[in-house]
C-alpha cells in the first residue's frame, strides 16, 4: 500500500472510527461468542500474495467486531475506565506516523522533551510539590510508563536497589541475596494484585496490612507489621498506599502512613490509578494530601483522563533513584550530549528500552479540552455515580457497601452472596449492561463503574432499571 | 471534540501522515536542536480553556518537527529499523477506536483470540516448531510483548521460578533468597545491554561468555564457565543465545549452544530481535537451526516486518512455564470461561496487566503485503547491504569488521579509533545522513543499518559517495 491509497483508506477508516463510536451504543455491550469462536473463522496461515483492502475491512464486521467487549459503550460499567477521545487518537495517528524511538534524547529530541514538559504540566494541574516535577534545578521528574504495574515494579526494584547500596556501604559482607531475603514489602490488603506481582518479580516478601473498616490502610495496622517484622530482623523497605483501591475505591491513610515511612527510611510509592485523574479537581486534590511524602506516584491518565491506552505516568522525587537502578550503557545508545546534565534518556527510568511518542496524545488532549473540559468529565462520572448510589438506596432490596467518593458504586442484595452471584449472572448473561463483581469482608459485590466518555443520566437510569428487573424476577424465583 | 469534527480532522491528519511520509526524504534527518530547545517553545501550564484544532496541528511543524530523528527517511541508518507501513497504522487506528484493554479471554475476545491465532500465523511462516505453536493440544503458544527488553525478562523470570520450584521439590529446607543467590546466566559479550537489565531486575548473577572470533557464542566458553560455576556451588540455570546480534549482527551457534541447555537442564531462550523477522525467507531460515532446543524465542516485528512499535512476538513450548510464574487471580479479573482449558488470559504471560489489540497490526501487515510482499522487503535490505558492503571492499582506506549476513554492515576506515570517531562525528554533523557507531574487539567500528521502508540503491550510493566525501576530507586534514 503506498501513500495514495493509505490517502483514501485512512479517511475511510475515519469514517469508520466515528461510525463505530457513534454507534456503539446500539451494539450489544458484552459479546455472544465462546472461546474459541475465531480460529475457525479464518485461515490457518497467512496468505502468499497480497489481499484487497476491502476483504480485509469486511472482516472487521464479520469476524472482529462480534468478539468484542465494547469498553466504550454507555452500557459498559466494568472493571475501571478505559480512556477515549478524539484528540487523543489523532495524537496516536500522528505518533505512529513519525515512528520514532524514543529511548535516548538523540533517538528524537522532541519526544523525550515534550514527554518532560507534559509530565510537569500534568504534576502541575494535580498540585504536586515542586519536588516531583523536572523543572529547572529540581531532582525530580516524571515519566510515562506503559502500565500502573510497571510503574510499581519500578518503584520496587529502585526502592531495593537504594536500600541494598545503603546497607552494603556500611555492611560490604552483605550479599545481595542475604539482603533480599530480608527484604519486606507492604501494602493494604485491598491493594492491586501487580503489587503482589511486583513483589513475586523483585524477589522480596510482601505483607498484606489489614485495612480497617473502610478498607484503608492506618498507621497502627503497618507499624505493627513492621515492628514484629524488624523484630523478626527483618527489613522493612518499600510501602504502596493505594488511593481508589480496585475493589472499593477506598484511600489508604497517606497522612498517617506517610510520616511512617520517611521516619523509617521505607520508600513510599502511591499507587492511584484510576481515582489520580480526579485530583485536577480542587474539591477532589485533598485525597492526595500527604503526597509529600511519597519517594514515587503514580496514575493512570488512561483510565480516566480521555488519553487513550497507553499512558500510564510517573513522577518521582529523586530520577538518580531510577536511574541507578536500572542504567546500562552499551555504545550504541551513547551520543553526545548525554552526559551534559541537561537532558533525559528515559530508557533509564522503565523497563523496556523502546518507547512510543506518548506525550503527544497528553498534548493534544489537554490542549483540545483545557483543564476545565477534563474537569468537567470526571465531575459528570462522579456526579452520575452518586445518581445511582441515590437510585440503590431507594430501595431497601439493596445495599450500598462502600462510601462513594468518585465514579464507582458497590452494591448488592441484601442477602447470601449466592444471591448476588445470580444477580450478577443474570446481568452478564442477558449483556444488557456489563459488570464485574468484587469481594469485600467476604461479601460477594457488584461494582458500577462509570466508564464511558459519553454516558449520561439516561443510560444509568436504564441500567437500574434493568438490575431491578432482574432482581425482581430473582427475588420472585426464590421465593417460589 | 464530537465525531463531527473527528470525521474532518481525521482526513486532514490522514493527508498530513501521507505528506510527512512521502515528503520524509526532503526534512534533515537529524535535528539542529539543543537540549532544552523545546520548553521555551511551550506555555509552562495546560490551557484552562479548549484550543483549537488548527493552533495544536500548526504547532507541529513549528515545535514538534525541529525536535524530531527522523527514522523513516531512507538517509536512515542507525540502530536498526523501526517497522513502518500504512495497513499497520490502518490497524492502530483502528485499535484505539476498540480501545478495549484485552488483559483476559473475557474482557475482549476477539483481542485474545487474533493474537492466538496471528501468533500461529507467524510462527508458520518462520517454520517453528509444532512445540512453539498454540495449534489444539499443544503446550506452547505464541504472545506479543511490548519489547524484546520484556521478553527476555519474563523468559528469566519463568525460568527463575521452575528452578526454584524443582529445588524446593528435593530440597523444601531451600530458601528462596538461598536458591537465587547461586542462580547464574549466561548470554555472550555481544548480547544486547537488556540481558544485563533482565539478570539485575531478577536479582540473578549473569556472566558474559567471550564470543569467538565471528562474535559468536560457541559451546566450548559457555561449558567452560559453566563448568567453572558449578564447582563453585552455583546453578546454572538460564543462557540467552543471541541471533543477529545489536553491535554486528552476529549469531551464536544455537546447534552448539541448545544441546549444552537442553542436557544440563538450563532454560534456553533466544533473542532475535532483529534477524527474526528474515527467516521468514527460506535462504535466511537455515540461521534459526536449533529454535528446536529452545524454551522461548523472540524477535521484534516492530523492527524489521512492517508491524509499526510496539510489537515483540514471544512463543514458549510450556505456556504454563509462564502462567506459574506470574499468576494472581483477583475476583474483579475472574470470569466464567477461564477455567475452561480453551481460552487464554494473557496478563499471566506478560509484565503488565492490560495490553492493547496489537495483533490488528499483525493481521494487516500479513494480509496486505503476503507473504511474499514481506519476503521483498527484507531481501531489498539485505541485498543494498551487500550493495553497499561491495562499495567499501572496493575503497583499499576502509575495511568491513563484521561478516555481513543480513541488513547491517560494519566497517570503519583502516586506522585508529580516534580517526574513526571523527569521520562519525563529521558524518553527524553534517546530518545529511545518520549513523551510530558500536565497538568490537575494541575497535570503534561505524555501523550502515538498512532502515526505511523507502530506501533504494540510490540511497545507499549517495550515502557512500557523502562518507568518502567526508573521508577525504578528514584524511586530507590529517595529513597537512
Amino acid at each position: 500500500m503506498e501513500a495514495s491509497e493509505f490517502r483514501r483508506r485512512g479517511k475511510e477508516m475515519v469514517d469508520y472510527i466515528a461510525d463505530y463510536l457513534e454507534g456503539v451504543e446500539g451494539r450489544q455491550v458484552y459479546p455472544d461468542v465462546k472461546p474459541g469462536y475465531l480460529r475457525p473463522l479464518i485461515p490457518s496461515t497467512a496468505p502468499q500474495e497480497p489481499e484487497r483492502f476491502e476483504d480485509i475491512i469486511n472482516d472487521i464486521e464479520k469476524i472482529i467486531m462480534p468478539g468484542v467487549t465494547h469498553w466504550h459503550s454507555p452500557y459498559f460499567f466494568a472493571y475501571f475506565p478505559t480512556a477515549s477521545s478524539y484528540p487523543s487518537m489523532l495524537a496516536d495517528m500522528l505518533c505512529g506516523a513519525i515512528g520514532c524511538v524514543g529511548f535516548s534524547w538523540a533517538a528524537s529530541p522532541a519526544c523525550t522533551e515534550l514527554e518532560t514538559v507534559m509530565m510537569d504540566w500534568l504534576g502541575k494541574m494535580l498540585e504536586l510539590p515542586e519536588a516531583f516535577l523536572a523543572g529547572k534545578a529540581s531532582q525530580g521528574g516524571g515519566v510515562i510508563q506503559g502500565s500502573a504495574s510497571e510503574a510499581t515494579l519500578v518503584a520496587l526494584l529502585a526502592a531495593r536497589s537504594k536500600v541494598t547500596h545503603q546497607l552494603q556501604a556500611t555492611s560490604p559482607e552483605l550479599t545481595q541475596g542475604a539482603i533480599m531475603e530480608k527484604l519486606v514489602a507492604y501494602s493494604s490488603d485491598q491493594a492491586h494484585s501487580s503489587v503482589e506481582r511486583a513483589a513475586l518479580i523483585g524477589g522480596v516478601k510482601l505483607k498484606a496490612i489489614p485495612s480497617d473498616g473502610n478498607f484503608s490502610m492506618r498507621a497502627s495496622a503497618l507499624r505493627e507489621a513492621m515492628e514484629q517484622d524488624k523484630a523478626a530482623g527483618l527489613i522493612p523497605f518499600f510501602v504502596v498506599a493505594t488511593l481508589g483501591t480496585t475493589s472499593c475505591c477506598s484511600f489508604d491513610s497517606l497522612l498517617e502512613v506517610g510520616p511512617i515511612c520517611n521516619q523509617e527510611g521505607m520508600w513510599l510509592h502511591i499507587d492511584a490509578a484510576y481515582a489520580g485523574s480526579a485530583f485536577i479537581c480542587p474539591e477532589f486534590r485533598y485525597l492526595l494530601n500527604g503526597v509529600e511524602f511519597a519517594d514515587s506516584f503514580n496514575f493512570n491518565p488512561h483510565k480516566w483522563l480521555l488519553v487513550n491506552f497507553d499512558c500510564s505516568t510517573m513522577w518521582v522525587k529523586k530520577r538518580t533513584d531510577l536511574t541507578e537502578a536500572f542504567k546500562t550503557d552499551p555504545v550504541y545508545l551513547k551520543h553526545s550530549h548525554q552526559d551534559s546534565g541537561l537532558i533525559t534518556d528515559y530508557r533509564h527510568w522503565q523497563i523496556p528500552l523502546g518507547r512510543r511518542f506518548r506525550s503527544l496524545k497528553m498534548w493534544f488532549v489537554f490542549r483540545m479540552y483545557g483543564v476545565k473540559g477534563l474537569q468537567a468529565h470526571i465531575r459528570k462520572h462522579v456526579q452520575l455515580s452518586h445518581e445511582f448510589e441515590s437510585l440503590v438506596c431507594q430501595d431497601p432490596r439493596f445495599e450500598i457497601c462502600a462510601e462513594v467518593i468518585l465514579g464507582l458504586v458497590c452494591f448488592r442484595l441484601k442477602g447470601s452472596n449466592q444471591l448476588n452471584e445470580a444477580l450478577l449472572e443474570k446481568i452478564n448473561s442477558t449483556k444488557k449492561i456489563h459488570l464485574v463483581p468484587c469481594c469485600l469482608q467476604d461479601k460477594f459485590v457488584l461494582r458500577f463503574v462509570l466508564c464511558s466518555r459519553t454516558v449520561e443520566s439516561a443510560h444509568v437510569q436504564q441500567a437500574w432499571q434493568h438490575i431491578r428487573e432482574l432482581a425482581d424476577s430473582l427475588l420472585r424465583a426464590e421465593k417460589e
